[in-house]
């Protein structure tokens, strides 16, 4: 496929939905097709899906409910959305993607390693992005961005929880170093932007960013 | 665990849900726990992966979404209602299980066999039945059942489709004949019954009809 497929990661308050859109922005002035998409959802099935996953109605969802959930709408995205822009030579960037799953349902949750590296190649029908970036940051300062002002309501379980995810995505990173990036996720959006760029300098060209000003 | 799960298996219009029925009424009489399920579906969450599945607006649902819906919803049936069952020592009859998606998704669809074994792995949560009884029958008789009187509007493709899932069912009876049992499906529901019971033999105590004339 001729397109670019780059997934962002890392835990909650991490920034990357703010990256993204930075990164999606930059990219459609090079005058290349550009997907900003996030997961769960993106197809009008795969949002239905996500509904069932957010509704606190369904709080008796099993644990392998939610993770074959995921990966259900997930599915919908590769086949509806994702494989055709590829094909299409576009660059497609999903806020989160497989590596979500595995961090915080095999990190967070507990399920099995192997349980969820098999759900995650169903769920993304065989693709692997061609890059990934985690955006690696301490759990209380991305909480405390999170709820905007402090973490004090968040128990501390919350962050021995988000501490969990952020190693399992240090272990990706570990496993996977010629896919996945870790990018220092402290300091200004701009700061977080200019690493994120570097980052990605080998894959792509660099966006035109003097061209804006 | 303590309790009994059968499943009851075979093409649309095999008239296993009826017979599902006639052996649950027969085994209440027993004294024990029955319970009479269906799939997809048989808690709140699966019911509502159901209405998703069945939702003629869904129909861009790519073959791998749907396959993983019917897990999902299988995973939340095992966990919130048949796994409790069969602890508590009751005899679970389920109309359908994992035999039909291997039937439907692979016979059916053509998705690849291993695919949907792992698939059937991960959402029956590793749960397998006791004994599974597949009701045998042409697709054509089946297809003039199901459709009460004429299968006139059915394309032959819908024959073809029928016949493929048949095959998958008779595999599978092959490939693990201790717990698949092949039940001929023709004849009247009495007729029909009498051999159901008589291939569940030697798995369970004979129904205690007598006590009800």
């Amino acid at each position: 496929m001729a397109g670019t497929f780059i997934t962002l990661e890392g835990i909650d308050g991490c920034g990357k939905s703010t990256q993204a859109k930075l990164l999606a922005e930059a990219f459609a002035h090079t005058g290349s097709e550009v997907l900003l998409l996030r997961e769960p959802g993106g197809t009008p099935i795969s949002e239905k899906i996500r509904a069932l996953l957010l509704d606190p109605e369904n709080e008796e969802m099993c644990d392998e409910c939610e993770l074959l959930l995921y990966e259900a709408s997930r599915a919908q995205l590769v086949r509806e959305v994702i494989e055709p822009a590829l094909v299409r030579g576009a660059m497609v960037i999903c806020d989160r993607f497989y590596d979500s799953t595995y961090a915080y349902q095999h990190g967070g949750r507990g399920l099995s390693r192997d349980l969820v590296k098999t759900c995650n190649a169903l769920g993304s029908c065989g693709l692997a992005p061609t890059c990934t970036v985690v955006f690696d940051l301490e759990p209380g300062v991305a909480l405390s961005r999170a709820t905007k002002g402090g973490a004090d309501r968040l128990e501390s379980e919350g962050l021995q929880f988000q501490e969990r995810i952020r190693n399992a995505y240090l272990e990706l990173a570990d496993a996977e170093p010629t896919r996945v990036e870790v990018v220092d996720a402290t300091g200004t959006p701009e700061e977080v932007y200019e690493r994120l760029v570097a980052a990605l300098a080998d894959l792509l060209p660099a966006p035109k960013r003097s061209e804006e000003s």
